[in-house]
């Protein structure tokens, strides 16, 4: 189940990805590249900095197959993409969800500290965008007015708090990505976004 | 002789990257690093991805002799760098077929799928421009109007299909550098561009 | 010693991250992402490229609770940071300092070409700047204006120089300091800059 919501996400990505891109007059293998980094870039940085090399996505071929996939769909049907609208932004969400999880596990298996953990998770989950947005030359959206990271930061620390009461690992996986998707809903619904800090 | 293509290749990537950072009115250290990250930045990514740590380029300081004398020539002459142009053109097209080959040679050491040695080898050739753009802070040129990654794509796959064939390794080695080289050459020459795709 | 030097470093680092992500009008976790990045991300690149991983700050909790703090400090008093400019730009003089050292020593470690190692000191302690510039959309400061970079390669080079003499590592290893840190200084002082090139 794990690696069909993993699929699920990375198609989101993917095509969050093209339609940026198109909106930079990038041309197909532009195009092709950014759907690539978006889905893959948070993943890959965090294989980078613990040191599983060759990275993730370079192991598993179905990555590639999925995202390129993805991305000639979405630029064939690029007029038609609104009507898929709500589904790509709940794939999203629950990728964001799951990628947080993965990230916080393999910091886990690396030994390292908790806080480090969320920290990692939170790059897997949200850099992919960052490194999207860096390509495209734009501030990424991220770090001015999304609740994301913030969503991917209270799931790591539901894990961690839930991993100290004598529950099965299955459920506090399941709880944690709960509350990642949920703060986002909730804040996307509601149009809760962190606040900005104006110079005074 | 891979060696000396090589080397001229680190030759035209770093006097682009010179001439890129100049025209962002940038210091000499500006120059010098852009240079820098233009030249070794695709071979750079491609070792850390695949975990081949130190990167290249600082287990044989020869490559930065070649880079810091090409910067310099090129500050110096950068007024009469016109008439080189057709020289550099060639030396950045060779160089990109070689270090498309170089990077293909490296995934399939690393034992990865024939796909994943095709990017990386686009990478290896690609990347050093992506980062001078980013640092230059420009929509990288090649997601944009260039048959460049197109070449490398086209000889990686041309490089796997002669491998089913029964011929010597070096020979499809050369066919394989010459695919890349000759649809660079013949792009620019017809203006032959991908296509961009526009919103509908 | 060093320790307390490199924690005063990355609180100068980490200030100057919350500066400048203010001024990009960023909410409060991109603020928080850019002060990390700043004080991390150049050693964070000098970790990966010679395959030190997981990098330095996810080994060591310290640095994480010392760039929060001050991220939340510099957001708090930002309205009064400017009576401590003196101090801050202090601390981050002596940071490159020693983050230039430490680099240097990491190299010395990998057995790379002194060149190489200088670099890898000059890259520590100005790519964390160069990171948060591209994620802030900007052309990279030190690439344009400063003489900052040019003081950690007069200290490297003062360092292999004076490592050929039979004096004491430790005094190589201050005196090194010392050359990047007044180098800086009267750079600033005299509003020495790199000279710009121009097209001719």
């Amino acid at each position: 189940m794990f690696y069909t919501i993993d699929i699920l996400g990375t198609i989101a990505f993917a095509i969050s990805g093209v339609l940026v891109a198109i909106n930079k007059k990038m041309d197909v293998f532009g195009i092709l590249i950014i759907a690539f980094v978006t889905a893959v870039g948070g993943g890959t940085l965090r294989d980078l900095m613990i040191g599983d090399t060759p990275v993730s996505w370079m192991k598993d071929i179905t990555y590639t197959y999925v995202i390129l996939a993805s991305a000639v769909f979405a630029i064939i049907f690029r007029s038609k993409i609104n009507y898929l609208r709500t589904s790509l932004f709940l794939f999203d969400t629950i990728g964001i969800g799951l990628y947080t999880l993965v990230g916080i596990e393999r910091g886990i298996q690396a030994e390292l500290h908790p806080i480090i953990c969320i920290a990692l998770g939170t790059i897997t989950a949200s850099f992919g965008g960052v490194i999207r947005d860096v390509l495209c030359n734009e501030i990424p959206v991220i770090f001015r007015k999304e609740i994301y990271a913030t969503a991917c930061i209270l799931g790591g620390i539901t894990y961690f708090l839930l991993s100290e009461i004598p529950i099965q690992d299955n459920i506090v996986f399941i709880i944690a990505g709960i509350v990642v998707i949920v703060t986002r809903l909730l804040a996307v619904k509601f149009k809760i976004a962190l606040p900005l800090i104006y110079k005074t």
